[in-house]
């Protein structure tokens, strides 16, 4: 594969420049390539400017309004909701993200609720946030139907991603962010652009037969990680951030998209917890001592760290060229 | 197997006089026989009276006191705290969930931490009764350590179990409730009394071998279902039920165990939400529309439903003739 070398200020500024060409404002070209350089930088590349091409398609098709400006309201005390009136989902989370972690700092619990936004990103953005202030995060969102449920061949579930981030003062915080299918459909995407097989048990084709193609796949359907047990997780995530912020679920997504092949309007929900109020002071030390326990462990991946490490260079990122002739193209 | 026929409230009589011969006063012995005989309707035989013999050893060693009494502080406005005292965990949660679900209803979201608890039950009683208050439910706690982290052939994570119910007015919930391990301790306590064979991955034996017996899965170590996705699942439970609620990890609760067979000391914790206040009015219908395309589905089984057909059979259950005999000696 060939690629071109690009620095991270110049991955957020090809991002930038794009996003301003195809009629986003300051504030949204901003906060979406932002999310875009740091997915590169951590070596996310499935959430990085692989994305690009999909976000100016809903741009263009009037889908995304690169112009919106999110609404913040106060549910209730401890309940944030961001109405992000048609824009990509970072600038939405911008608005809502710190009023959500000053909450929970103060009453040791709050939720943050985002519709009217169309997500494409990561979610450890999102929970990192919060961790990076000493709060513990959860992040979910629904997605276009491409997932059976267990026992099904029938597509009905999103890739519904589901991220967790656990603050570690003074270090990286515990972060996981995964779809609840076998795999994520970005990284699907991109083992079919590369012509990789992926695992048996991955998905079923468009006949409802396994397969290791994961072109077949991407037109047939994927299946829950773990069987009815991830497709139970899978189904609290689709009821979390479709039924509990009354957006819509993958189905109406794909009922109600207009199939430009960027992100379908959808919703997240966000809760944020604070150790300090919930378990008290003390409680770094407490979790450090599990920490050391399963950091000890021979053959454990601390979640996160991978990203983390990637995240320590400063230095160049090779893209893939074909990509970033696409990309260039899009100004 | 032989068996004998026993009624719900016979189920009830019978664990209660054995808590009460071992030591309970009446809202500790009501509160524990209520959960037993509710297990025992709904066909969750692990959970049910195969538990009593494990209760009573606890109450013999002095680990947990009978006549523990809850005390129950807010910690915010939103934090609810239940300090059990030293009680089985459902007199705690008898205790804590009503003041959970009035914030929550009112709030949106609330949390609940029970510590100095020993949880030996499911924890679909804590999520049910949130959905039957119409209020979405989240239950996670920590046991023994039983589980290898993905990757590793070393116990480190109890089988930390997740329930999530999300409420339907006028029908059962969606209510799950199971282990992060690829199998319950409870089922595979059961299967190698029953002398049956589980599937290949379940867990390893004590050389770190995969293996079929369950037996030899009790001695060596149990893995988490769904790899190292389902493992990251264990490790956001593990840190939900120590680390937030600041009771002890599942290896403390060994360390300080005693290792009378009874549950260890740990903590729990139980989240509540209001689709009414985050979601707003409709949400109902909204969520019935996702709910019959999934029923729709040729082959998927909603979660719960199981349990709740089981509920609707008022007759008499059969219960394992040694196993009543073992209780009845215990009196």
């Amino acid at each position: 594969m060939s690629t071109v070398d690009f620095s991270i200020s110049e991955i957020y500024d090809l991002s930038y420049k794009t996003m301003i060409s195809n009629g986003c404002d300051e504030p949204n070209a901003s906060a979406l390539s932002d999310i875009i350089s740091r997915a590169e930088r951590d070596g996310s590349h499935s959430h990085g400017l692989f994305r690009v091409p999909g976000y100016v398609k809903a741009l263009r098709s009037g889908k995304v309004n690169g112009k919106a400006k999110p609404e913040i309201t106060k549910k209730t005390s401890v309940v944030v909701h961001v109405n992000g009136n048609g824009c990509f989902a970072p600038l939405a989370q911008a608005v809502g993200l710190p009023e959500l972690s000053q909450i929970a700092l103060e009453t040791g619990i709050a939720a943050l609720s985002l519709t009217n936004i169309h997500h494409f990103a990561a979610l450890w953005p999102e929970t990192e946030f919060l961790a990076d202030r000493g709060l513990v995060g959860i992040a979910c969102t629904a997605y276009m139907p491409t997932v059976a449920p267990a026992g099904s061949s029938e597509k009905l579930f999103g890739t519904n991603p589901i991220s967790f981030a656990w603050p570690r003062p003074g270090k990286n915080p515990v972060c996981f962010d995964m779809a609840t299918s076998s795999m994520a459909l970005g990284d699907l995407q991109i083992a079919a652009r590369d012509g990789k097989k992926v695992p048996l048990g991955t998905g079923l084709d468009s006949k409802g037969e396994e397969t290791t193609n994961p072109a077949d796949i991407v037109a047939g359907v994927l299946l829950p990680f773990g069987g009815y047990k991830g497709s139970a997780i899978a189904l609290m995530v689709e009821l979390l951030a479709a039924g509990l912020t009354g957006e819509q679920f993958s189905f109406e997504a794909k009922l109600n998209d207009n199939a430009d092949g960027g992100p379908p309007r959808g919703g997240e929900m966000i809760l944020a917890f604070s150790p300090e109020k919930i378990a008290g002071p003390g409680w770094e030390d407490h979790v450090e001592g599990f920490m050391s326990k399963l950091e000890g462990l021979d053959g454990v991946r601390i979640p996160g760290e991978r990203r983390h490490k990637n995240r320590l260079n400063k230095g160049l990122r090779s893209i893939n060229s074909t990509l970033i002739k696409t990309i260039r193209e899009l100004s």
